[in-house]
């Protein structure tokens, strides 16, 4: 049970009473986040970058870590995101073990760490924990909100629920909903963790570590990241070693396994458990629609489409990966047609990258000129 | 612990002493088959039904046992498969606990199941063991060998090892070997298995029986065999009913979720963890390449091909859906392709069936003519 926060870090504390979307109340709670470049006078070159599930907001180095960040070639002077240009903030999401407040953190009274007695957490609180970030720095309106996979939800809820945020909007293998198909993926992710008996209801610790769970969750995670061609051209049917090769029955054996093995032995003990239920099940609940139907979870096609048309920017783009399995093209092509029956100038790119849900953080030489361009043209 | 053997099943018994291919012997073997139609004088119009991992040889009702089969729509009088002109053949491939020999077969020596004694199994050994079938029927060569799925590696292997054993060859959404991308989703599968307790390394039984690993693997097999907006279409975002949710935290709550649940549960009781671990690794050791290369494991794309192209058959018909992510349909493009290489006149298809890798037993409007088409023309 560990928060993992890196150096630099900054915060922004939460109301002091944040009200939960879904009810409750979230006390004492606070955001962590990083900047980049600087606010211009007028405040009219901010930009906000939401993230996915597991990153914390150190998204490329900065004055306070020089360590190399997770979206590093896409943010810096001169970069796709030209800091030279842009006011950047990068939140890390509320909910997070990486900053923000979440399950992981302590509790203001008891001084615990929350467990399972925190909140109920939607992307709704998660969007309006970044809005509270966005006005506390004195930003009246962003120039464009950037959001990647959960953050792409999160940035919809965002600009639908308190409007006029942001002037344009970048929506990057991102969605208004949740489907079912990867529902499924998530709901099989948090039953591995449950099912582990040291996940114990919540109540682990480093020595009694729900890791086995952990690990079939983030493997699970990693393979549906991905697509079948890619990983053919990166591991083909090599085995391994003899040396490394496991002497048990059914033990790893290709190339492939031990690369799943070794992403998820670095991932499990980096990321809370409890954080990672909250937020793969904040995602399920999400459905932009639920902002226009009568009651949540009500939703119909009609209504994510209305939620979608609810929005206004003034210039809007939804890239995606043809080989996305989780949250598939058809998913951002239906971002930005619904953006542009808002009336915003909106356009679709499904880039032909083979890294499926992943290409964002890995294909550089396709998503790079599209980010750069849509935020050169704004 | 159990076999599960469908009423009607037929058995031949394998040699006295059936040679493994990773080495080994199987001693007192025996494969269930069951049959439609009738052997034609000639012996000319026998077509042999190779399954994928889990269904019997019960592929549809027959005068042994009217209950419906697993591809009850493809095969009978006037079918696809017609069986007023064909003599139909299905095999329980060994290995499986449908009447095959397999991990939990009676030892004939101990009489207690084989468990992780049983022989390591290999694709080549289900090839072998269903040649032995197809040649104790009396049956010279095969009009037609048709393979799904995990059949469809059978019969190239078959095809490779058994020249001259079939005159046409109709593969349904198979490969030619196993992609790392799929031997990942098996190795997980199987790392769930292996994971609960009670799998006891295969020393489990009715009362202490491996069931959350069972599911868990069921559960990531069926979500990999379908696709995201097939199941968008199916269950959208649908709520369990109040009586229907799990009270506990992160329970059951979308219709997709209790479906997937009650899918699970029907399976888990009804095909042994054994026999699943031992089918599974046949399928991810599987390259037609090997065939070719110096030594199992070192083929390259090269040799894979090269093993298509050492086989032999007048006619060739090679369909896939192309939402299938488990056997992309580029796997069966590259079959076609290597066939026709070899000289046959081979064609390929692929269905815009949303269904996935389980299109085949789902689609029977895109399927169905398509089977029928090919065996007319042979």
């Amino acid at each position: 049970m560990a928060e993992f926060i890196p150096p630099g870090t900054r915060w922004i504390d939460l109301p002091e009473r944040f009200p939960m979307h879904r009810g409750g109340v979230l006390e004492h709670g606070r955001m962590a986040y990083e900047t980049w470049g600087t606010l211009a006078p007028d405040g009219s070159n901010a930009v906000l970058v939401l993230t996915g599930m597991s990153p914390n907001a150190h998204a490329a180095a900065n004055e306070g870590n020089p360590d190399r960040g997770w979206w590093e070639p896409m943010l810096g002077p001169g970069g796709p995101i030209d800091t030279d240009r842009w006011f950047v903030v990068s939140v890390n999401t509320l909910g997070s073990c990486k900053g923000s407040t979440g399950p992981a953190s302590p509790h203001p009274v008891t001084g615990e760490p929350y467990r399972l007695d925190f909140p109920e957490l939607s992307i709704e609180d998660c969007a309006d924990a970044a809005a509270h970030v966005v006005r506390a720095l004195g930003i009246e309106r962003l120039a464009c909100v950037v959001g990647n996979s959960m953050g792409g939800m999160v940035a919809l809820s965002l600009l639908a629920r308190h409007p006029g945020i942001a002037r344009t909007h970048l929506n990057i293998s991102g969605a208004a909903r949740a489907l079912s198909w990867t529902i499924a993926i998530r709901s099989l992710q948090r039953e591995a963790i449950r099912l582990d008996p040291h996940f114990n209801n919540g109540h682990y610790d480093d020595a009694d570590y729900p890791e086995s769970g952990m690990r079939m969750a983030r493997k699970l995670g990693v393979i549906t990241y991905r697509s079948a061609l890619e990983w053919h051209g990166r591991f083909g049917r090599v085995r391994l070693d003899a040396e490394h090769m496991e002497g048990e029955p059914f033990g790893l054996e290709f190339q492939v396994e031990s690369y799943l093995e070794a992403h998820a032995r670095r991932f499990v003990r980096s990321f809370d458990p409890n954080c990672y239920l909250y937020l793969s099940r904040a995602m399920d609940w999400f459905d932009l629609g639920d902002h226009c139907a009568e009651r949540p979870g009500a939703a119909s096609d009609a209504h994510t489409r209305a939620g979608l048309e609810s929005i206004r920017v003034e210039k809007a783009l939804a890239i995606g990966a043809e080989t996305d399995i989780l949250f598939p093209v058809e998913q951002q092509r239906a971002i930005a047609e619904g953006l542009a029956a808002g009336g915003a100038q909106s356009d679709f790119v499904s880039m032909p990258s083979p890294q499926g849900h992943d290409a964002f953080l890995v294909d550089y030489d396709r998503f790079g000129p599209a980010v750069r361009g849509f935020l050169d043209g704004i």
